[in-house]
């Protein structure tokens, strides 16, 4: 049997310089002063059992990671039916790029990019009546933890820089794929990006993915084991940007990545894991964070391959 | 336990009537006459064992699906270095384009879309002494079975229409991405595509995948560990061409498909599987294949997922 | 000696019922209710006689012709520096294209297409005090009159449907090429848009370019010849959208097109001419305007080549 | 009256040392080793005067220039039929770009950049039945000279450098727009690429154009007067590939260039001018060249606007 808690700390300490070779983001300021060294690495297995190491209890910016609890939200309200306004399919270029929505009438190509997470957003406006406490109340309850906040400072920067982001919502409202006002849809994507979590909590709210969609902590069913493997299916083939193809083929789980330098993944049935570290390559991932990854496979031998 | 006779059989009755809805390839002549009901599908298990049914000992031209025999070869031989001539994501265009070679300088995203493979058939050109025996002898050995051929009216069929090939080949060759003659390449690359195999000698000669790399009739180790789990990560990203992403996610296998209708896949220490049915939908991949791909998953419960 | 006012008038006849074959814009109501069979032409020369047949004093919306203006009065304040925020090149696209923007970091191709109109009333709003009130009568001192108005109705409903714009808007400015505030360089950008003229007004207002770039009117030098060259080779390799090549090559003038139906060209040292019929092609251009300038280039034997 | 032999001495000393900026283009031996420094300006007037300096008279490379003369072959045997199998729009992109040809199902964009090149080469494969020494009488012809040839030399590198051109008319064959073998076709393209002519000469052979299509030199009608327009239309809006509205932008006049360094240009009823320095601008055009022409129709303030 593995002996989590003396591998990740192992992991720890083979990874942590990794981070010298990248970059913090700094196109908003709350997130620019994050110190560089930060690390964190955390697992949880189905029994509830968590293990961690470095910063793993500090909270920090999800950022795109939230686009699987919005996904989530979404997917299991409406089912199939969101397929009708986003595609399943890598995208094959970066995380925010318009060329792919011109050519194929604004649909986003998956839910992982940024502007698939934008129709998102809209879908939750259409339906829930307070959609930001309702994501809130998901995140907390799938998190096993009440103290999970919006940080308000990130929400505000990231309004007032995100003109790629209104760039896109716009684009895609031209296409008529966005029926809320654009400005609404906006807001509540950047509050939703700007949930703060530390790693533990974040492999908690993750461990209903390796444990067929239901939420070990009271037993819900967040989605059922058919789409829970779907969306899983997803997070391997598109969950890092356009380097999802090379994470799978490196580290072999099923993940989601964010620029504030987070990392979460799963293997079905075993454990989720996540990792922090701020500096990132310059595909928006956190360097580190998928050494650490690349490790943690490598070493149990365990992966979904 | 599983009765993997009775399930393929219930299988091949609910999914055999979706050839109706799709086209035979029809680009070469020897494809064309293919009768659009043909429709065979195996499964084989770790022991050795295998279950048929339908037209499951004829054989059929595997086309795409040698692409994952060559890059093997290629890949045992070269390692790492492959990296430095091909890519590892997902294109997010069709199979033939010549889009993203033009903006990434000739080298092709994949070792599984057709600039990809030429790239590999280039490698095994300069690496192997006899380039088509050699792979007849590789894909024999796998499959356990001496009986496997090229068909040499498919190879000849191909030379004389494969003006897309001709030009990927000479585009990459501009960007020096190609160290041999053009037409060498090409003609290496057409027959490898025409390899005659039925679905029971594919089902086991992609045995060794979910076998950790290791071939189960001699013992011999084809790719080691590591290497075995990366192919299928590679393979779960982009081995539908552009319908990859939604193929992981109906389905949750790394899998293979090729224009002649064949389909591949595998569950790491569970089994290998393949179907042929020769009518495709307009991404190029066997409508029934992936039907019955999706209802074997779905009805064992099994996926990487 | 050609008698102007008998040729446009045989030209009309021939011509006017090409608009049966195309389609009047309908993306806002006050453009919708145009009447298909509107059709207008007239013709200036240099000592100001004007010759004019059909509705040609009608005023329409002249829509993207109004890009005109504003490039002629940002680029007589500016100078060459107002290169370093356009390209002079044709983008190869559709007019409301994202694409090439993308991969040229916000830098528009040409002042034409409406990214580029774009900038320049960014340039406009930091360069001007009162920009809608100076272009009004920037336009009025060109045409010698004083009751060109913007047409209220047309510009709100710009304002409301306008997401495309506003994309493009964000997205620049995501690059730092806008300065401004989106909503006011927008708010100048479709009332310059819902300037309302009749082709006789719009003949009057660019006689200047068939004058070496001085207003025949007055005696003001708008441009100076040299840069009054430089609009005129731009209107001839970008003024039709991607349909430009195809107008200098049947019609070979100089020229400027909107959606309302309008087209303007000149012959340098010869003559201005302007057509309305609001019926347009599937590239957004007027097709009994574009037959009628076609037939006035042959017909006179008269055009720059 | 302009003493034209004065001008362009003086724009000779004032513009030779631009070449300094600019590289050789090295791709082939042949091209690779003539001498930076080497400049001929040539302007001929519709009487036949000739006006002269520098390297007038030395025959070099003229490359893409030669299109000129195919297309004018090509077109005045085929008429509007042509433009079938060719369009008439700037590309957007660079000269050998294969990203248009995927979006527009091999029809190149127009006959200027490579691609419409090579399919009016196959058209006169199939339209003219001795088509390397007809192309060459049509040239000598037109030049009024009977000591124009090809360079063998510099024909065969291009054979076998030429990968980017076998890809273009490949992927175009595979389109059905290449009707020829393709090495048949390129052979004829190579060798047409490969006449050897001065400045002199290749001002004489467009004297044409500056004459409504009529050769000065013997009355002949090359193209009638309303092709002669459309040819010089195409000339202005892509014969510089995608520096073509610079160049029409600066210099104001229809042009074509080639990357051995000349550049052609008429205005019509009053010269044709041809100009030599081999040191190229990244977009392929000779930088001294794009230089003196612009002083060209700055100084005699003549151009087409």
């Amino acid at each position: 049997m593995t002996d989590y808690q003396q591998l990740i700390e192992r992991i720890y300490h083979e990874t942590k310089d990794f981070a010298q070779q990248g970059k913090v983001a700094s196109y908003i300021p709350a997130l620019a002063r994050v110190p560089k060294d930060a690390f964190g690495i955390s697992v949880v297995t189905p029994d509830g059992k968590c293990y961690c190491t470095g910063d793993a209890q500090q909270p920090f910016s999800i950022q795109s990671i939230s686009k699987l609890f919005s996904f989530t939200m979404a997917y299991s309200k409406l089912g199939v039916e969101i397929w009708d306004r986003i595609g399943k399919e890598p995208s094959g270029t970066a995380f925010n790029s318009l060329i792919q929505l011109e050519h194929e009438h604004g649909i986003p190509r998956n839910p992982f990019i940024n502007a698939g997470a934008i129709v998102v957003a809209d879908i939750i406006l259409s339906n829930f009546s307070h959609p930001k406490e309702d994501l809130l109340n998901f995140v907390r309850e799938l998190a096993d933890d009440q103290n999970i906040r919006f940080d308000e400072e990130v929400a505000l920067s990231e309004k007032e820089t995100g003109h790629r982001n209104k760039a896109l919502a716009h684009f895609m409202k031209s296409f008529g794929n966005i029926h809320n006002q654009v400005d609404e849809v906006l807001d509540f994507y950047f509050y939703q990006c700007a949930i703060a979590m530390s790693t533990e909590q974040l492999a908690k709210s993750f461990l209903f993915l390796a444990n067929e969609g239901t939420n070990s902590y009271n037993g819900h069913e967040i989605l059922n084991p058919s789409r829970a493997k779907r969306l899983k299916a997803l997070m391997l083939t598109t969950g890092l940007y356009n380097e999802s193809g090379d994470f799978a083929f490196r580290v072999g789980m099923p993940a989601k990545s964010g620029v504030g330098g987070g990392i979460v993944a799963v293997i079905p049935n075993v454990l989720s894991i996540a990792t922090w570290s701020p500096a990132l390559n310059p595909m928006g991932n956190s360097i580190a964070g998928i050494e650490a990854m690349e490790r943690f496979t490598t070493y149990t031998g365990k992966s979904i391959f």
